[in-house]
């Protein structure tokens, strides 16, 4: 497993991180000289996952803050990088009222591989013997700084020995799941397999995957769940064909102050990513509902319906 | 529109077709020069769709008669190109029994125009004015040799002022929305938008899809469709949202002697068509079962359910 350092941390006038563009071709350092330039690296997606946007953001306001740079508009700056993840405006919250904004920064990154830690072992308990599990976009070590979500909760199965597959969604249209999470898993030895995004069903009526994994850029107070687009495709046919759908990410993914689903800021992205030839759309994310999720597991545990009261009581207000 | 003989064509010597592979960038013509040119054309999907597959192994059985070449063998050769499209082998049985094999493919492709004029209208028939439909894959004259089947229904409906929008899925790993469907609306001067095929089930979620309009490969004695890969989700995320789910397809793609979609044979491509770097799984087709469509429309008119006996009453055994 990567090293949280390798992916993403805070040297004394700059950010480095690994730039996930170029993978899984070549391994290279972005380094990042102000606050302005890691919003750059955020919203171009060098870095990208709910939980490690957000520790990119808390670096890069610490270096904000050792530069002497405006400090509000840092924040801003930050913050307006990606619109959907919650953490990303969380940890910034974190990070501008601390003390000492490094120091605090990489406490964060500390406490993230903690939560990942955690919240695999919870995620993992849920799965049978011999499990075959699908997952989609990335959810590992790069999408978290320490050793994933969902993707965790599949490294944490593994070495438990109750996993006998993974089955990992291609991602379209920026290919997270084939460039990212299959490099992953190769560089674990955890046997999975790439399909189109279009095969799930596929796959599920043939009785081929006993759980969905996937984890969230923000949840809901209500449980409503956004996330990379395509989730709610895999949650509509998991529910018909009663495979069990895990939503597993930290509590810093929900938040309490978005009633449902419906109040999530979708971000549409940039529809030369998906043709460059014809007119296109590319909405990032989708939100799946609550009643097509079995469980969501956070470091506080495994939530069951009604999510409303299982998150509000676990998740700091 | 595409003239038929633009799309596929028997000379004296060779068939000739437009490369589909080198769409949009390209258009070239692939010159076969026996049945064995043909079916390797055909497997490397030179030349694609169920409709068109027939017309060019009819076309390549000619061929192969007009050489001298050995018929039982070309016969073989060609069926075993593509195991899933129900019309290759009907077409070749129909210039295997004809007199004159050229007369009989050339008779086959005009019924093929016939055919797809015919069912576009029923299909159109269908659409409420104003209507935003979604496709999948590429069913139009690339893949018909006519106008089309489900494109050829999108056609007509704009034609006759009821259709507003068309919602292209990508459809990986080949791209056969993005790179051929995409094209065609344009030179049609038809509005549209190409989206991930992961974006589907947000366009519905969020009420800008009216209908969503497919092919098939084959379609089972009972009404199950089996249709490229990622057709089954779309009709599951249709059902879910009560948009209504129709099938367009020629009466040769019913396969009577097939009893339910359970046993069509589902043919798997190769996997570096998905991955290059990683092992993959690459199902070219999925099975849609009967009850999540909402009419199969044949030229014969529009078929409801119970699909058992609307389909045997118009297909000729």
């Amino acid at each position: 497993m990567l090293a949280p350092e390798r992916i993403i941390r805070l040297e004394d006038d700059r950010v480095v991180m690994l730039d996930q563009r170029r993978l899984p071709h070549e391994e290279v350092d972005l380094l990042c000289g102000s606050a302005a330039e890691v919003a750059d690296a955020i919203r171009a997606m060098a870095v990208r996952g709910a939980p490690a946007i957000g520790i990119a953001g808390a670096y890069g306001y610490a270096l904000a803050a050792a530069r002497g740079e405006d400090l509000d508009e840092a924040f801003e700056l930050l913050e307006g990088a990606r619109p959907t993840a919650a953490n990303l405006s969380w940890a910034l919250r974190e990070v501008r009222m601390a003390a000492d904004p490094a120091v605090r920064a990489r406490e964060l990154h500390s406490e993230e591989v903690e939560r990942c830690r955690a919240m695999s072992a919870h995620a993992a308990e849920l799965l049978a013997p011999d499990s075959r599990a699908l997952t989609h976009c990335n959810t590992g070590a790069l999408a978290t700084g320490g050793q994933g979500t969902a993707l965790g909760a599949v490294h944490e199965a593994w070495t438990q020995g109750l996993l006998r597959h993974v089955f990992v969604d291609e991602t379209r249209p920026l290919l997270q799941g084939a460039r990212l999470t299959a490099w992953e898993l190769e560089a674990d030895g955890i046997p999975h397999t790439v399909v189109a995004d279009s095969a799930a069903g596929y796959l599920m009526a043939g009785g081929e995957v006993d759980c969905v994994l996937v984890g969230a850029d923000r949840i809901a107070a209500n449980g409503d769940t956004a996330n990379k687009i395509g989730t709610y495709s895999l949650a509509v046919l998991a529910y018909r064909h009663e495979v069990p759908f895990y939503v597993v990410a930290p509590t810093s993914t929900v938040d309490l102050e978005t009633a449902t689903g419906a109040e999530i800021p979708i971000e549409e992205r940039d529809p030369a990513e998906v043709s460059l030839r014809s007119p296109a759309r590319n909405p990032a994310f989708d939100v799946t509902p609550r009643e097509l999720i079995t469980a969501i597991v956070t470091e506080a545990g495994v939530h069951r319906r009604p999510y409303a009261e299982s998150l509000a009581s676990q998740v700091p207000a």
